[in-house]
């Protein structure tokens, strides 16, 4: 292969115009997106729009006159298409992990008796800390039972109220098969929450068509919402108007500006709003959202395998006897829109790497993590990130000591 | 009482200057910065910047490069020398009331066997919201107890865990005794809660002096962080280090960079971070307390007072038998930066002022609110505000159609 073949892959790529919609900086391959996605060239003009004109001139008229209180079900509604949801399903709110808190709390009430939260030991360790922060919290006797992933479904049993998993590991990138873990948590009599973080806007997610109960989102992975964007909650029409999260906000009322004094739970997936997200921040994921919509779910998809095969199959050629062994799924059927390989120093190759322009991360304990946005990642960029890759390796760079010190933020 | 009188005394406002430092629309007396304070000029060059340059350019290595890590902190910090609290007892995160959900089930945790939260019945009613939610997720016999405020001392007693209050009234602008309701409170071996949403950055608030336990606030009243700015929360050093509060997050971790499997609370207030805020809302929000911190807190309440006074004593001077009467206390002492008046058709005649330029509130069932942030509003304003009231009770103008029909946010 050479790098000529890469980028005639990229004049026949149909997503190829959109990358021109992302401000990317000169000089860098950005293969973090799945950590922070990149700016969309349209945002910082929403954004001041949204500043001085409507907060800055229209003050809190903006509220009815800029629909502010409508924007985070309409933003919600966007996402929906996304993930396999309808309007009226998902809303935009808080952190995902404020979210995830809010439906495992609702889910537990809807399974009186079932005492257990069941989830894989490698799943995203955020998520598990909100699992037993509400344990703690609640006491009674629940617990969160950890298991491998192989073995979750032999675990399902008539003490579990919930499993809970994300839909792609954020260390190997392996996906789990959502229909076939939520039918079997049903048949169980349990519910199923599902963690979109790492598949919203890059994957096809099927939220309704695998009767999903609950999910949540990140908005600033593949959604590329911005530093710490709002998340989103996915509530099945068929549960909503019943039993209440139990973050009982003054949006999620029934009436807000009624101003009552006693809680009334709106009937809908407004029920999941609990104080006032930032304007700004829905501002910007809005507008991300509305350019992932642009885009195709399905080429979306086909592209990011292709990505992440040809990069898996450059690494393996040309870094051969280097020290990498592959950590991801190696069907692309199999894995999300990134490849991990683990190195004994991989914390090192990484800081190489970045010197180099080459933007993944490190995953502890070992793991070099290489994300692939499908809207803005071109094939000629997994050809020279592969190369980079090589050299830092063949020529020993890592071995630098401004490499090896870490950083707070990794 | 002449207009020239009110020029006069803004000709030697020493805050004067620090009006221009806003963008205030032309033709408008904004009195509703109590529910959303107004723009600083600098916030959208600053927000501009997040986006573009540290966003947009160094993406993913901001975080450290530009320290977006230690923004929750360091804003905190900053919010500490507005509202008597120390470094190290101040963090930004989330919302109002996710952070009085975080303190209040924190506080139940400390006061194992006692089952009461206690309140008043006028409390903002997302806070008794957020109690109740609390108590319904926990059952095991816990109440929300609702007393008037003449009530509360007496109300205290072996079964209260928890003392939760506003400081100002959101409705009537009345301030609470923090220093003796907390140390009755805390003689009844209860703990007080503050909601510090109507008094940050206007009033100096003295939380350590008073020997608070917890506090929480907003940041888009007089903090002017802008709509759905990211909220604060204070927990006394005292207590830090000692019960979690139950929403585990990655940020509240002790080492959020080891992705460890189990939850190890940070030591200190950085505890109560749950997930990742909105850098462009942090953003904005810090811009607006630098601004606010070069003013001085007692010349912001002297002139809080002063205009406060005024507005009430012209009001009942000029529209004397046409249907107001004062809602908010009379003595200057007992009263935050707002002055309401109650009118049969509040609703109405608010729109007609709205019309005019004269931009309140109207708070359900029957109040005009009026809130003075003396860091932008002028001695002349309350004048024009005066009579422009007056001219639409004599005039009837709020008789008009279009002012009856209640809108989406009020």
């Amino acid at each position: 292969m050479q790098r000529e073949a890469f980028e005639a892959l990229d004049r026949i790529d149909p997503l190829a115009p959109l990358r021109d919609k992302f401000l990317l900086p000169p000089g860098v391959i950005y293969l973090d997106g799945n950590s922070l996605g990149a700016l969309p060239r349209s945002t910082a003009a929403r954004v001041s729009r949204v500043i001085e004109k409507e907060w800055g001139e229209d003050l809190i008229t903006s509220w009815n006159r800029h629909d502010w209180i409508a924007m985070p079900q309409r933003v919600g509604d966007k996402i929906a298409r996304l993930i396999g949801a309808n309007a009226g399903e998902v809303v935009v709110a808080e952190s995902t992990s404020i979210n995830l808190f809010k439906v495992l709390a609702a889910a537990l009430k809807m399974r009186p008796g079932r005492r257990v939260i069941l989830s894989e030991k490698e799943n995203f360790p955020t998520d598990l800390y909100i699992a037993e922060g509400l344990v703690d919290l609640l006491g009674q006797h629940y617990t969160l039972r950890l298991v491998a992933a192989d073995d979750l479904e032999q675990a399902l049993g008539a003490d579990t109220a919930v499993l809970m998993l994300t839909q792609v590991n954020f260390r190997t990138g392996a996906i789990h098969d959502m229909a076939a873990l939520t039918a079997a948590a049903q048949a169980a009599g349990a519910l199923a929450i599902w963690d979109l973080s790492h598949s919203a806007g890059v994957l096809p997610v099927n939220l309704d068509g695998a009767l999903a109960d609950f999910a949540i989102g990140c908005g600033y992975k593949y959604l590329n919402g911005g530093p710490g964007a709002p998340a989103f909650v996915y509530v099945a029409a068929r549960h909503q108007g019943q039993t209440p999260q139990p973050l009982f906000g003054w949006l999620g009322h029934a009436a807000p500006f009624e101003f009552a004094a006693s809680y009334r739970p709106a009937a809908g997936i407004r029920q999941h709003l609990v104080g006032t997200s930032s304007i700004l921040a829905l501002a910007a994921l809005e507008e991300a959202v509305d350019l992932l919509l642009q885009a195709d779910l399905a080429q979306l998809r086909a592209k990011s395998q292709a990505l992440t095969e040809a990069f898996i199959t450059l690494v393996e050629a040309r870094c051969a006897g280097l020290g990498l062994s592959l950590a991801t799924p190696r069907d692309p059927a199999r894995r999300g829109s990134q490849v991990s390989f683990a190195h004994e120093q991989s914390y090192a190759v990484m800081q190489a790497l970045i010197a180099r322009g080459v933007v993944g991360d490190f995953r502890a304990p070992d793991l070099l993590r290489f994300g692939f946005s499908p809207l803005y990642i071109r094939y000629v960029d997994v050809w020279d990130a592969a190369e980079t890759l090589r050299d830092v390796l063949v020529t020993g760079a890592w071995r630098r000591p401004e490499f090896q010190h870490r950083a707070a933020v990794t």
